[in-house]
């Protein structure tokens, strides 16, 4: 890679803060308007006009100024688009993590923007669309909240650990079971305590920041983690498959 | 009453959002201190040094303003003061809610000061300590977040309903299959999702705000709910016992 290449991801990062912004005060107004619900794989698995409005938003500006990029975002994902990862540079849009939260306007809702090239994440750009916190980290570049340093938990004992985890859209007998399962299992250890918070890419800022040991999950996408995996990363922390295996990054 | 003891509870209300942000200061600055972390009931039942100063803090300045008042908090309790409401006003404290939360700087703690005459909350006080919301309620004047007047949720399809609920420091197995039974048919119903954020204190307050739309809990101190209480009422909401039967304030 060139270090003009190199320097252009710097320059993509700016524009990423800027636009996670932008999008982040669209939700924050969006959030007091009514809001049009409707349900995707299953009837807990949601989406609103919202949702696809600040994807529209984000990729459009994104498009505009970087046109041979390639983006993966969740609801054009969702409508049909294909999920790849080539070596090209390529922008990962999650336009609100936390719909049900949303929905709900229940205070915990992120706009994510990942940026990849040659299949390896670059830096992430995440905001709370409620608090205004931003969460960045650029590869080799270490990982910062609202501009400040963080650093993940040094704590290795289960027992003195805060877990944190989510429930998911998929509720049949089967999934509930495993959730149940291992909820049971960490209380058991038992752990100082388990979290659930409705947005996955805040868990996993919390996990960077320190405040949380561990974050697991079943069934990410890789928009959901692909900003937050570089944060983890850049605080020092680790991302692995739910089989203990390196993790695949969730292009599927 | 007379109208000079109404008047009063208003003063009263006044000192108690004051000290609400004072010691809601002294909880941030706490956070970013090494933590003397040690247990009580349960190994899971923490508290810390900072619990019992930022309690003697708030009673400290209650006690000197009102010396003829009583009090009821947390770490006094804890401490083997005898828990009983009377007639007299009476103070009822959590100093920092949500102390496993406090222990690993997860950012959802609060103070939480409620006040009953005569058996009956004439008010509530919550100060979020890491974003600064202040939830505020007088019996009979309305609900508020930093001034704003707020409401509870109209939703009561579960299926459309998002449910907050607490752990709990007891792990042992009675408990915990109670747990996972009701979040299981929760889950199933399916509710929109459920929440565990650490803080019993912040839920509630995020019932009052219509956030989420139930919060269910065994085991509830009177200082995790008595503030609380008097914010949702005057939200528009009810406070009812895990039977189903009137709310018996917990005082035990």
């Amino acid at each position: 890679m060139t270090s003009t290449e190199i320097k252009c991801w710097g320059e993509c990062m700016d524009v990423a803060v800027q636009i996670a912004h932008k999008a982040g005060k669209v939700v924050q107004e969006a959030v007091k308007q009514e809001k049009r619900v409707s349900s995707k794989s299953t009837p807990t698995d949601l989406v609103t006009e919202a949702d696809q409005q600040v994807e529209d938003l984000i990729i459009s500006t994104l498009r505009e100024k970087f046109p041979s990029h390639r983006f993966i975002g969740e609801e054009s994902s969702a409508a049909g688009e294909k999920c790849i990862l080539t070596d090209e540079p390529t922008w990962i849009i999650d336009p609100i993590d936390g719909t049900c939260n949303f929905v709900h306007s229940f205070p915990m809702v992120a706009v994510s923007i990942g940026f990849a090239v040659k299949k390896e994440l670059e830096f992430g750009v995440i905001y709370h669309c409620f608090d205004g916190t931003l969460y960045t980290a650029r590869r080799g570049h270490g990982a910062f909240c609202n501009g400040t340093p963080i650093q993940v938990s040094k704590e290795k004992d289960i027992s003195k650990a805060l877990i944190l985890t989510e429930i998911g859209a998929k509720r049949d007998p089967a999934t509930l079971e495993i959730f149940s399962g291992n909820m049971l299992k960490l209380l058991s250890a038992p752990a100082h305590g388990v979290r659930i918070i409705g947005s996955s890419t805040l868990a996993l800022c919390h996990i960077a920041t320190g405040a949380a040991e561990a974050y697991y999950q079943y069934g990410l996408h890789c928009w959901d983690i692909a900003a937050a995996a570089v944060i983890i990363r850049e605080a020092g922390g680790c991302v692995i498959d739910t089989s203990g295996e390196p993790w695949d990054g969730c292009f599927r």
